[in-house]
């Protein structure tokens, strides 16, 4: 099966979890707004009407199925690709912990646009100095202490035992992201997360990973994705 | 199966998606936290040690399993209770579809905690008077409005078809919330969503969630919850 994945061109954003996952799988994929055909056959397939149109990009053709929702797509992904359990409980705990993932993400977002997306980030910046003061005193620890915690739960390899899973692709992303977004904050806090740290270290190893980092198919962090790094909301 | 539901015994919050889904499908459940056992019980789950301890409630116990995040308890009973597709193209849309619902219901919090939740209401209310003008100029079109095309093109019945599904329950819950929180500015706008009024209103009058909601066990909506009725922020 060739995918087809449908988001934004020009940022990792949320599509980034399912680009880890379709290339740690080795799945053949077309990044359909980056390869020419611009983001009209995106706007196109969200097109109210008969089928399954998805609220939001990120969302996956394959074959006829478009799947939305980045943790549904990696639902739908997981056990096909030997990233997550067959089994029913293994494969809804596991998405259980996308989902915490995907809470803190909405969050990271949060950081830096508090008073709603459609507003620029230079319109809200106190609000936004406010709300990453509040992430990081209380949001931070909470999450990632709860992921620290079940990894070490598990035996400390990957977060739900020796098999890598999707979810460590995601929690690989959260570490990348948060010391672009957040190089000051993150740095001072790493120790309270080596093993995540180490997590961050074994995926971005991976061979498939690792190649997929050092192409261009990777996009570079910026300022208009999830993790932004603005040196006010830095402590 | 009896269940045990694990949520917050003072407010419908997030856990009313599932009281919802449980009352409709005639569920036998006990509501832990509600039932004399107070939170203690509830926060025990919650501890990271071996198993599947979830983030944050709500949580349901089926059996041995422990399974957290709305929507995935929602995925987990949907089809077994003949309130979801049983085959997996319609049970993963189904669910895309409510984890749509989950990142509006992240929205309406954000309305009047847009600094942090960690923060009273008192301390943010006039970051929370401008995220909830752009709630209600950007984001509440286009998530209801979604829905409302979606319903019309599925025969302006339930929103997948002529089947209830548990996101139509979730549908009748934001309609009543938002009436609940914003009083004047629902008032103005449900002439833009007619069918999802429609909608609301069918499921109101289904006998086993007119029983709930006539009953003791629907918790009237609080300012503790996530629809919180502020009149500063009602226009």
């Amino acid at each position: 099966m060739h995918y087809q994945l449908y988001y934004w061109p020009t940022i990792q954003g949320r599509g980034e979890y399912v680009r880890l996952t379709l290339e740690e799988a080795g799945c053949g994929y077309t990044d359909v707004a980056r390869s020419g055909n611009g983001t009209g056959a995106m706007m196109k397939l969200m097109a109210v009407g008969k089928g399954t149109p998805p609220f939001a990009p990120p969302f996956l053709k394959a074959g006829k199925r478009v799947i939305g929702q980045t943790a549904n797509i990696l639902l739908y992904l997981g056990s096909r690709h030997g990233l997550a359990p067959k089994a029913e409980a293994g494969k809804l705990w596991l998405h259980q912990l996308q989902l915490t993932i995907s809470d803190l993400v909405q969050e990271v977002h949060d950081t830096h646009h508090p008073l709603g997306s459609s507003l620029y980030y230079e319109e809200q910046k106190a609000a936004a100095k406010k709300r990453s003061d509040e992430f990081w005193k209380e949001r931070v620890p909470k999450y990632l202490g709860y992921f620290e915690e079940l990894l070490a739960a598990n035996g400390g390899i990957y977060v739900t035992g020796r098999r890598l899973t999707y979810v460590d692709l995601s929690l690989f992303q959260i570490v990348e992201g948060l010391r672009y977004a957040f190089p000051k904050r993150m740095k001072a806090f790493e120790s309270e997360i080596p093993g995540l740290v180490g997590l961050h270290d074994r995926v971005a190893a991976r061979p498939n990973i690792k190649a997929y980092l050092a192409s261009d198919r990777r996009i570079a962090f910026n300022e208009d994705g999830i993790f932004r790094r603005y040196k006010a909301l830095d402590g």
